[in-house]
């Protein structure tokens, strides 16, 4: 995916954690932890991207994910804007390259972006303008690559290199653009062993020909896991009748308390948020002490503030960062 | 209320001016004057909360007093963000303690809540997790602590201690959030009398046992008043029939220039706006030279300026703000 | 105008390009350019309105031109609040002037107002107190005046001064506030001649009494033209058969490669935007060589800085602006 790397393998776009190379992945993750580091403790603000101008531009609303966005550009000390699309020239007929052109001619820095097509942020990414980022919020049921990312970081937080750890990601996996990001950036960055957990009719061919283990059986795909990541069962997306019934699901493929024992005795659990409590996970494990979830919601600060400064300015050295000025 | 206090006593929310020690509400008007004085004149902005995060969560939408907010937090250089509830994770099932949870998790300092329901910003309050202030802009029926100290500090601006003054409310107080803040803030602050005027379908219960003085008559109430506040007909939020007509309402309880003739010469004339003409106010009274309805929108944003400083980092020494290196 | 001037000859406020004398409207331009050199390169933003307040106030939604003002704004290091008021006080029935006199109690320095009424914002800017300055963004079919000084700026810098220049406005000039604008900018700025091209239905009588040529065949009015203006088909704004159909409009006012020919040479084609293709434009057209559309975006934020920078705290001098010290 040449379109996201420039000639000296530097990230120009964040579009899919498909095909970045292991290095560059470890890159994003120790930038991220240098954030990390100092923000939210005696610093409060990096001046790394004062000046430059950040647009979330989202097609389908998320009101949680474009605040973690607009969030982690304030600590770089750049300007943002929200554009709602939803609300905006659309409605004047202009196409989405017309308006994506005319934005970039305001002289914008990066866009943030998401659609509900997948392709979405590929196509802007193809006719943007060089020097303009794109960073993928989430297109369709592609990817979402900054969520995968922060799931990594959190993970190598809690439990160290990935290299060997076994990862089970189960529930509804056909729809999850979280689940596609999650196996590329695991296996990229060389964990021990990628599990997906769902039903047949919710498993999708796309990870054919990738060292993914599938399993239908929760309780034997738990077996020994040293992390367990939960998909929301994304109900409004769902057509047709994939499924007998939310309680049923859960009786298949919820996570409760007993489950939980037979993965590794110190593994996490994770979710990408926001839970269906009694539909994905027991509330006593959503909020039981092996649960991850609020951290994964802090670690996305650090990652998109990694992301954004190097997509933006070549601010890929985390040495720099280190000796920028920093306000507090 | 010591949910609000720390054990040094110093404000660590703002959820109702019930119970809040003189000294302390007195040093929350020393403050925003202090503020008041700096502000809008030579100086700009102050670094006091530069590099803190402070979200607007607002369930009831008032760009009014989200402005207010908004407008107090960047003059201390603090970053704002605007979570429009309605449209955001709500759609999705998320519970409110899950909503909150998750931002808190975004490492914000400061949430401003509206709520429709009464006791909302406590139950937030009781949940946040420590380090993380609450004020509360606005729950149902029960308080507007903003509001009743932004009048506690113009009545203090324009006639002085409140301790020689006749403080009379006038109209629907049964549904006024702000009625209810103001007497406690008046009565906390030593106000010589404060008087409640309203037709009895209006009165609530809730001042049963405090120093007030309840009056059907307006005319009588208003004898000798030094400070009137009308109070807004909360006509959204009437269900049935308490009151007979507008017109009617406005007969009884309207304030035209003949009798503010009962109240002292020098009175002032307040309403937490917006005012309905006509309804709560002759007009000619409303934009009189009594009237000091704007003087309250100004006072507005330096008094959240205080509270913010003062429930953030405990920024709450008048002379720590005047030492504080200023930017024009 | 005088309400748009103080006695010294100053732009107090923004309201129309009406009567502007030729000097101000160079300086406006002269302002932007200095703004134009510099941002965008090396700096990326300049401190003049640090610690400003300016509110977009927009009763009619416009995302593309609120952004324009916003990103101006955070370029000057202005602090923004957009007031949408469509959903905010409108529904408690406060009347505008109200609604007004309670913004400006806030202590906001600048209103940026876009109304669907012509003459809302100059109606405001004879309400507003002292120092508050009004920039109008569009009010009904009566003026649009930065997107005609961006316009001219366009043009200026496309093509050098204007006054040997022939500039054609095509299309629907009766519903155009732009095309209002633009005529006022470039007389007062001595264009050679200025034309306007449109069916007898879309040609208002407001000119009358101007120096423009009217022309009711495009083919005859492009003879010779430098700058072809192609409007915007306002095609929400018709009320009733002014025209047969889009085809038929496109047929005889739509800008093709083959009537381009008529033009001078050298000629440049603009849109207000956002473009309606194959009805005003040929797509080849709007994409082509001679196509400044998306200048004329990237210079708005110039031209944009220039005026509130102008209206605010009196910046108006150019020299002024070059030597503040500048934050890159």
């Amino acid at each position: 995916m040449s379109l996201q790397l420039d000639s000296q393998g530097r990230l120009r776009h964040l579009l899919t954690t498909e095909g970045l190379p292991r290095e560059l992945l470890t890159r994003i993750l120790d930038t991220a932890e240098s954030f990390s580091g100092v923000i939210g403790k005696s610093v409060k603000k990096v001046p790394l991207l004062r000046g430059r101008t950040i647009m979330n531009l989202f097609f389908e609303p998320s009101t949680r994910t474009r605040t973690t966005f607009e969030l982690a550009a304030q600590r770089l000390s750049a300007d943002v804007l929200n554009i709602d699309v939803a609300t905006s020239s659309a409605s004047k007929g202009e196409s989405l390259l017309d308006m994506l052109h005319n934005l970039e001619a305001m002289q914008c820095d990066a866009f943030v972006v998401r659609h509900a097509d997948s392709g979405a942020a590929e196509l802007i990414a193809r006719h943007v303008r060089p020097g303009v980022a794109i960073i993928n919020a989430g297109d369709g049921r592609h990817a979402h690559p900054t969520q995968a990312l922060l799931d990594a970081f959190t993970i190598r937080s809690e439990k160290g290199p990935l290299e060997p750890l076994t990862i089970a990601i189960v529930g509804d996996i056909l729809h999850s653009r979280v689940a596609r990001s999650e196996v590329h950036a695991f296996l990229g960055l060389g964990a021990g062993e990628v599990r997906l957990i769902a039903p047949r009719t919710l498993l999708p061919r796309c990870f054919d020909g990738l060292p993914v283990k599938v399993f239908e059986d929760m309780d034997a795909g738990l077996e020994g896991a040293d992390v367990v990541i939960m998909l929301r069962l994304q109900r409004e997306r769902m057509s047709g009748a994939l499924l007998p019934s939310e309680s049923e699901f859960f009786k298949r493929y919820g996570l409760t308390e007993k489950r939980l024992e037979r993965t590794s005795p110190q593994a996490i659990v994770m979710h990408p948020g926001p839970v269906n409590r009694g539909v994905e996970l027991d509330p006593r494990v959503a909020d039981g002490p092996r649960s991850v979830i609020l951290r994964q919601v802090t670690n996305g600060i650090a990652v998109r503030m990694a992301v954004m400064s190097m997509v933006i300015g070549g601010h890929s050295d985390e040495a720099a960062i280190r000796n920028e000025e920093v306000s507090s």
